[in-house]
């Protein structure tokens, strides 16, 4: 038994705070662990009363007089502290604090959560919360409702997590209603003992867990959620409501968890990367969890089966929104449908069985659907007509989904009259009752995003050839000069030792120098101002393009001078970088961030003007796998125009990929970079290049 | 009382076709009259039986002896034409054909619908069907539920329309749930007689309705659907759920109503313009229904209160989502709330009451917040604690709300005990009561849409001058020569003809000629080749911009002809088109296209290569009023770009916006013009130009 085990499956437990006065939280507690049955002992704790809820209860933990599992603790805040060196006195192994008053009101309450967990570590307890709503395991071998909810869940392979308390409690109880059978419920609180971490490392080698869904405001430990999360994903499905998606939302969590709210971009990549599926809403989070009681589906083959028109082309339009396909029928499963039809009748996906469909006709059209070899998957619709119950239907539905055990298949029922009847005959036989096709289309795609995470192979990020030492004397060097901005010959040097391939590049301290300098590296060139006191060259006309002749370039760097000492006076120009230009490439943008929680992350995007209005980037958190760049290229909007456009030849995405990996790396090396742009990127047929690189260190080391 | 009011408010109902066998359609409609307690009389009609439900049957509608209002057919399809003609002859005002049968299985099907809506045309009867499920009108004074559905809605203020019959019942059926009330209800089957669109100017005068929910697969006649929805509009919400969006969506819904599926581009532009507010899902479609028993707000600016943090977070990212904007609240509120919460919370929005909340503390916290003058909305959520019941803060809130007639109050119920009494109390006071956070946001996005149709000026299409002459005798030319093609002088000609400003351009034969037109125009120039072999000039190298001096211009036409000889053999140059080179213009494009139901449609989107990889373009269809041109322009996702990003000024939307106008204008006019691309349409921060265009005619006219 591990010491989560203690809190998760104890043998017995301690209600510090059992009330008998009802309507409060130690009554409710009490009264939930005994009316569903814990099948441990419970020992309520409190000194004004004899006994709770008919059973003895002892003035303390110390009186109790043998050891127990799981301390829960509801008492008033100013008493914690005691109860819980008491609890670790008495040897608990593990605690539940419900009481709140602790870093969520600030101040006080932050201190008193510090010391709070001083005395459980130094105890070598787990603790859930404290300002939290308690612990469940629907396990009838525990049958634990250690929460002041008002219902108990169906049990079945959900473990639950939710930093909102309330939002837990509030899908507890539709969990029934929805389908979905709950094995573990833990409301973190305030979470700074047991973590969503934690959870998922205690659920990884649970085999009562096989799907995990979370509610999570805040990443306590972004890069330990990645690393834990992608091993537990190829295992089982992982499902997140991730909340603070907008600014108002974030200023929100961040002040409800006391925690800095990451960037939402940060959270997608995180999750992205961690092959974990993202519910946009509670509902959406139902409607996945849902379809996880069936297989994944081999391909996105589709089909519909429903008695009603108008239904079926929602879910047809549903479907292809969410990516899968609704495929066309092999002819002998036309063939073999045609009976069941009136002659006139076009026999096609989606299959419309109109509203004189029977429960046979169900039953021989679903059979005949899910034979079809280019069908992995199907909806079956259901909308009462006159005399046909919803439990005739669905024992159909049952019946035939049985003998296809590979296939998953998700029901609509869109009538109210014998509905429940209808989804319990489905719920028996593992299939999710929607409501709207639209939600079966969802659930669908949920397992079908899982079934190609799954498919994907686990890529450790590769090693690379790069000249670490080079950069650290580039970084020292700037930081030695206390510049936090590397000029822009350094940071392609930079690059360069990262074995990003750059344009050739050379620095001249004046028109003829400029002039040599091109000379060796061929004409065209491009030359650009080089001054600390000017960051965008191009603002103040300091770059120039097309020089096709010494004399041209000459007479820009002449003109460039001048320029700027009109527009920007106070500039010193130390001299010119010379380059040779390229003509025929798409141009892009590569980069790396640094957040304060997730650490550097790698960012990529089309180039230009267009892209910066539409915003169309990618970011994924560092260091990269090789598909996780090949994802970042391929996942922006507007991943086309490398694919090639209007007959033009696809880019070398492999060689884009690889400046990613290498930036990755460069991120993860080097604490100091807190932001750097290639921008071009250029991207050819065969290769790529940086053009033009800016780099920001931080003003100390990290 | 027009013809209508026989089929939604008849004072008598003869069912023919009534039948004593249980679950039979015949059946059910019968009861369903009875049971609901119709306030006329209803006459059954079957030859084989003497009564019906206890009421005495006539064998025949002539039998009956004197004339009934509305005449519902349950017959076998083959006796279907029998029976309407006995209705024409017994003066039966109505029909409402349930029978199915006709066009939705091709064929003889075909045949005997046009035969049906022969006899009721020539009768002057309006008829609803066939293939449809009936109707119903739940206002207490008719208590009609002429329909075979298991149960009758709520009475209420929404008239729904349903292209499917029994997606329609669903929706009926959920209506109490949703707290949804229904005044009237229409399936409309096939509807070759009464429409949609009948029934939209049906419902525009009727006091008892005051929104118009539909479902659609296929709009019948959808310029007509635009005339009379946008007045419509104007006076009352009318809300879509329009299927048939993705490829397989539309080929189903096509073969669902036999109808030609229009393009999924142009019925976006339709509700757009028409001010109808589209649902993505019948689930979104009851999430704005249940709002429009509020007032519309006045702002965006809104509140939300809860008494759990999870909620409130994702209450405001998905209000933000939906371009609400949850405001800070006035320093004044903030004092004013003080006293309801703990010193050291911070009182902000989203408020948090956390689970302490009681009814009072609602009731003076949301009071607060209406009193707000910069808070327009709220969103009040409760998850039901320990000893709180969800009915007594929902009187708590309904109190509020009351005394804040002027502003819009949703509230989010998310616990499932006393659910029912809670809702019931909000619905007594017309609140919706929705059970996600996300559902009250889509909600109050629907008000809010609809106060900003509302409070947009009425703008008729502007009386343009143009020369339409002149373009007559350019299109008639094309024709009269064979030709579907126009050549880009003439397409530009065409452009001038209705004053579309165009780049200045000469045609030359040959080099020497182009050095003459380029000394007129003067320098740099671009030229193209011209040939009516070549559509696309680019592709075979017979583009040449920049060019600077009469030398160059001269060498790039003699290496163009030697060019497309090798490239394109068959090509015939007979010129060029000589153009001034335009420089410094942000690249836009526009067009016509024609759908064969919606007629001409204008599209608008920035150019280059870029966006025709993100497909970010609008579509309205012409005519144009000069907001529709407005909203094309900065409906486009990267409309940033022509507001002006990076320093670069705005450009001139107006000038884009007329050639939009004109462009419609042109469409209209033209019906030849089958499609008509301007690429690129130069956008200046003063004018815009358009530099080259394409025109395709029909082979004939249309």
């Amino acid at each position: 038994m591990t010491t989560l085990d203690a809190v998760l499956k104890p043998r017995s437990i301690a209600v510090i705070g059992a009330s008998r006065t009802p309507n409060t939280i130690g009554h409710q507690i009490m009264a939930n662990l005994l009316r569903y049955g814990f099948t441990g002992a419970v020992y309520p704790v409190n000194p004004n009363a004899a006994a709770v809820h008919s059973v003895r209860a002892a003035p303390s933990i110390g009186a109790l007089g043998e050891p127990v599992d799981l301390g829960v603790i509801v008492v008033p805040k100013e008493r914690v502290l005691d109860v819980a060196a008491e609890c670790a006195e008495a040897k608990v192994r593990g605690l539940v604090v419900i009481s709140a008053g602790f870093r969520e009101i600030g101040g006080a309450g932050a201190e008193r959560e510090r010391r709070l967990v001083e005395i459980v570590r130094s105890a070598g307890i787990r603790m859930v919360g404290p300002n939290c709503m308690g612990v469940l395991n629907a396990d009838p071998a525990f049958s634990m409702n250690c929460t002041f909810a008002p219902t108990m869940p169906p049990f079945g392979h959900a473990a639950f997590v939710s930093q909102s308390g309330a939002l837990g409690v509030s899908v507890l109880d539709y969990a029934k209603e929805y389908g979905i059978g709950i094995a573990q419920f833990v409301s973190m609180g305030n979470k700074p003992d047991v973590s969503g971490n934690d959870l998922l490392l205690h659920w990884e080698h649970d085999p009562a867990v096989r799907a995990i869904l979370m509610y999570v405001e805040n990443f306590g430990n972004p890069r330990r959620f990645l690393e834990i999360a992608s091993r537990i994903t190829r295992q089982k499905p992982v499902i997140v409501v991730k909340s603070g998606r907008s600014r108002v939302g974030a200023r929100a969590a961040a002040s409800h968890t006391g925690a800095l709210a990451a960037s939402d971009s940060a959270v997608e990549a995180l999750l992205a990367q961690a092959g974990v599926l993202r519910a946009d809403s509670i509902e959406e989070l139902f409607d996945m969890a849902m379809a996880f009681t069936q297989p994944l589906p081999r391909s996105r083959h589709t089909a519909v089966l429903t008695n009603s028109g108008g239904p079926g082309i929602l879910a047809a339009d549903a479907l292809e929104r969410q990516g899968l396909d609704v495929a066309e029928l092999k002819p002998a499963t036309v063939t073999r449908l045609a009976p069941l039809f009136p002659e006139e009748a076009s026999i096609r996906n989606p299959l419309d069985m109109i509203a004189s469909a029977t429960p046979e006709g169900y039953r021989a059209a679903l059979d005949a659907l899910l034979d079809d070899s280019g069908i992995d998957a199907a909806v079956a619709i259901f909308v009462p007509p006159l005399g046909l119950s919803q439990e005739t239907v669905a024992e159909a539905i049952a019946d035939v989904a049985r003998r296809h055990p590979a296939k998953p298949v998700l029901a609509v029922l869109m009538g109210r009259e014998g509905l429940p009847q209808g989804k319990a005959e489905l719920h028996r036989a593992g299939i999710p009752a929607y409501i709207f096709p639209e939600s079966a289309a969802r659930g669908l795609a949920a397992l079908r995003r899982q079934r190609e995470w799954l498919a994907r192979p686990e890529t450790a990020p590769r090693a690379l050839a790069v000249d670490q030492d080079r950069a650290a004397r580039i970084v020292a060097a700037a930081r030695a000069g206390g510049r936090t901005r590397l000029p822009e010959l350094e940071a392609l040097e930079l690059l360069e030792a990262y074995g990003i391939p750059t344009v050739a590049s050379r620095f001249a301290v004046d028109g003829d120098a400029a002039a040599r300098a091109a000379a060796e590296l061929g004409y065209p060139v491009v030359v650009k101002v080089v001054s600390p006191e000017i960051v965008h060259k191009s603002d103040v006309g300091g770059v120039r393009t097309g020089l096709a002749t010494a004399v041209e370039l000459r007479s820009a760097c002449a003109e460039m001078v001048e320029g700027i000492r009109r527009r920007v006076p106070e500039a010193r120009v130390s001299g010119f970088l010379v380059q040779r230009m390229i003509a025929g490439a798409r141009e892009t943008i590569a980069g790396l961030t640094r957040d304060p929680a997730f650490g550097p992350l790698v960012m990529f995007g089309l180039g230009g003007v267009y892209v910066e209005a539409l915003g169309d980037v990618t970011f994924r958190v560092a260091p990269l796998g090789p598909l996780d760049a090949h994802d970042m290229i391929t996942g922006i909007r507007g991943s086309a125009i490398l694919r090639g456009i209007r007959g033009a030849p696809p880019v070398d995405i492999g060689a884009l990929a690889e400046v990613l990996l290498r930036l990755g790396r460069l991120g993860c090396d080097f604490p100091a970079i807190q932001e750097l742009d290639v921008n071009p990127l250029l991207a050819f047929p065969t290769g790529a290049l940086a053009v033009d690189a800016r780099v920001l260190l931080s003003p100390s080391e990290l």
